[in-house]
């Protein structure tokens, strides 16, 4: 494969997503295509890469697509591209520091550059005044399920101080301590969070989040969880917040939340550790606009959000930050003889295999340099106005129609979430209103032309509206809504014809 | 980047691993060639690309180097190349079937090839009589981590069948009962076992290896853990065999081990979990001579090996069965509304991020898929046994110098594990000896002509060669052989002369 042939291969997979943004296989197609078993003798790369083009991108999804608008996007760019060659050319484990210094030293300075760009307190930075530090690990979910586990044994470290190291009554205690520990998060709260307590093997609460907040956790929501809890003789050790949540991009209220922990678990022992989700929007954080939200983070313990959703970085790269970085190697270290070298003894180095659940790691950092580098701070931040310009523009579109939709949420960090409305269904049950929403949402998809993703707040099935993948424009946005105002109009008469 | 510049990186690369092996920086070397900060403003591409080259090569430890022999390859190929390309090319998210179908339906066909290639038993095909199958995690670790958060709901929920759903009385039950659970490896196993019990909260315990068995678990020592451990409370619930251990390649006792197992814990509810961690070695079950290994698979409970070590695919790529999916799905399946779409709702696909502790997941089996069909079963086959021959072929020349060298174990799956002997440390304690060879290693690797790690096995230090990398030929084992025993010599005649 040369250059040429890459290219027409990138231009050909757009076009097609033109015409058909998400995949129209049933499944079990490629089965039907494949043969059962491997070859015996080796094939030609012409015999492969035919296959591609006639077997396997029938079967993506384009996510690169304008017109791709589903849960969030999956943003890449020449430059993350690019990171992923060098990383798949420069090929090694990367455990520790001397399997190649540049991979964990880059990351180090990369995370830095980054933690300074979205304006994060010093208490992050790995030179920092409290030993934090950044760390890429492949999704959100992996993140929480980390510092989760830091959480948990931090917890329990605090908690069992008194008892000697290494003695069976100490790891009697903490094993059962452990069985009272209670993880939170919001009904709103991405489930990342509840899986992470089912892999931590701890308790799992959702603390109800309302409309009339937002659909945000608010101080007094945790105070009752909290309180709740603690008099069934459990404890709550961990929580997570979040900034632009998967539903509806709403942001937890920071201040209450805060208000009430400093009351209810100081600081010290006994604290809850909080941890700030931010998957999809922190990488607003860039523009000085949203660096407010980053003011009080040194309140919190950890924070994440991923470079390959909005920021243009080839999945998977989802950057995490700790205040104080020995929490994450307490909880995760651990070394064997064939590991021992002298740099990682000197203690000099760092060894990010201690920092998360995988052993080895692809040097990622290259992809995150490539694009900030590409594109500098000040086009990262025109990205992101970009798209947020175009989420008011849809919301305002969809304003014009109020004959047809009504607005459930946003525009919050480019996302609008609605729902169908019209004299053809008032009055009618929430429950027949939902199916009528439910009805635009199928047909559109099943039309192909825009591609969407759905969810339910508040008991409202509502559709979501996310225009930030790369090659997005206004006409598209335009387009877009052209689509659905089509296809309303043709729920809704049918609607109205047929009776609910 | 056209394909000339790329071939010409890759060639430079090449060649400067003839050089050097293992990176020569000191620790913080980069932090003084990058600003502090990111760029506002966007740089050209020819200005990265010169710092790759400058700033970024000096850094990596070259693992393609035919004289790499340290820790396990990370090996790769062009095939494996190009599928991580196609990969960032057909960038996306992959949490759920209707994401890319294609990225679903390729990585359960590629599984099953891989499956019949390596003789496993049908219960790991995906359909297969006991419903188990296959998925790609990025590393071993990541498979031990999942298997045993699966291993340890399976062992709660049987053990907890005769209590509600849902009522506050089983939660209680399943965290009591989980405080007294203990995983299981032996002191050889990889420290993921280890890892993976403190990131799922349990117990571990490392049942001690012999010489004199050749540093393999026994079903008599693990008779002996099982009953102490009971005999204090605590139930055993997993255990980790391996399959080419990570000091020497051994491969723990199999057949004991079922028969005690049958005794203790027969299959049912209360029985352990039995995980086969083959992350190096496994690969080598393509070649009929090995696959009487894969005959009593079916008596354990899942395998992984790593594509990404000896088997030429790109890092990361660790492949994983199960007997049975369901246990996977019934400990990390979470659901949000946002996720919901008819496919996942039909139960026709796959959604493998229930399979998992990541959430999204990239398309990783087209590596896998490119380099099984470029060089065919055949091709794959005559891999493992060329290295084969090249461990026999350096266990040889090792054992015509026996004044200088002794085999400690192997050669063993290319692996041969030595140390240093001859009359000028006769008589001398473990301990002087065993200082004699860390000189021997760390002259070598200092030098940089060849890169060794080593280890610690019944209390001696040896040193490790394992040459199973995508470039190594016969002229590089004599090589490394010739390094070995010009160093050996200086080493040993200035032992001599200074005293131990």
């Amino acid at each position: 494969m040369d250059s040429n042939q890459f290219r027409e291969a990138a231009v050909a997979s757009i076009d097609e997503s033109e015409r058909h943004v998400v995949s129209k296989v049933e499944p079990g197609y490629l089965r039907k295509l494949l043969p059962d078993a491997a070859p015996e003798d080796g094939e030609a790369w012409a015999d492969i890469q035919k296959d591609i083009e006639v077997k396997i991108v029938p079967g993506l999804t384009h996510w690169q697509s304008p017109n791709f608008l589903a849960w969030f996007p999956c943003s890449s760019s020449f430059p993350g591209m690019l990171g992923e060659m060098w990383s798949a050319a420069f090929n090694g484990a990367g455990f520790n520091w001397i399997c190649s210094p540049a991979v964990t030293e880059l990351e180090t300075i990369v995370l830095d550059w980054l933690a300074r760009a979205f304006a994060l307190p010093e208490c992050y930075l790995s030179n920092g005044s409290t030993h934090g530090g950044g760390v890429i690990h492949g999704t959100a979910s992996e993140a929480i399920a980390t510092v989760m586990v830091a959480a948990r044994d931090k917890y329990l470290r605090e908690a069992t101080s008194h008892l000697a190291p290494g003695s069976e009554e100490l790891e009697d205690a903490i094993a059962l301590k452990r069985s009272k520990l209670v993880a939170l998060g919001s009904t709103a709260t991405h489930s990342a969070t509840q899986k992470a307590a089912m892999i931590a093997g701890v308790r799992f609460r959702a603390v109800p989040v309302r409309a009339e907040d937002g659909y945000k956790l608010t101080g007094e929501g945790l105070r009752k969880a909290i309180t709740e809890i603690r008099a069934k003789g459990l404890e709550p050790f961990y929580l997570t917040v979040t900034l632009g949540t998967t539903d509806t991009c709403s942001i937890d209220d920071f201040d209450s939340i805060t208000a009430v922990l400093a009351e209810l678990a100081p600081p010290g022992p006994g604290e809850l550790w909080v941890h700030v989700d931010a998957a999809y929007a922190g990488v607003a954080l860039i523009c000085p606009e949203y660096q407010h939200l980053s003011q009080n983070l040194d309140k919190f313990h950890s924070f994440n959000t991923n470079m390959h959703k909005w920021m243009l970085t080839n999945f998977d790269c989802s950057v995490l930050w700790v205040r104080c970085r020995r929490w994450l190697i307490e909880a995760l270290g651990v070394s064997l003889a064939i590991l021992r070298n002298d740099y990682t003894d000197s203690g000099l180095v760092t060894d990010y295999r201690d920092w998360q659940i995988p052993f080895g790691r692809r040097f990622r950092s290259l992809k995150i340099w490539f694009v900030v580098r590409t594109y500098g701070i000040k086009g990262l931040q025109a990205h992101i106005r970009k798209h947020i310009g175009f989420g008011e523009m849809f919301a305002g579109l969809v304003k014009t129609r109020q004959d047809l939709f009504e607005i459930v949420t946003g525009p919050r960090f480019a996302l609008t979430v609605f729902k169908l409305q019209g004299k053809e269904i008032e009055g009618a049950t929430l429950e027949d209103q939902n199916a009528v929403t439910k009805t635009l949402h199928d047909v559109v998809n099943a039309e192909g032309k825009i591609f969407l993703s759905s969810t339910v707040v508040g008991g409202v099935f509502a559709i979501r509206h996310c225009p930030s993948t790369p090659f997005v424009e206004a006409e598209h946005v335009k387009h877009h809504f052209q689509v659905l105002v089509e296809a309303a109009e043709k729920v809704l008469s049918r609607t109205n014809n047929t009776k609910i």
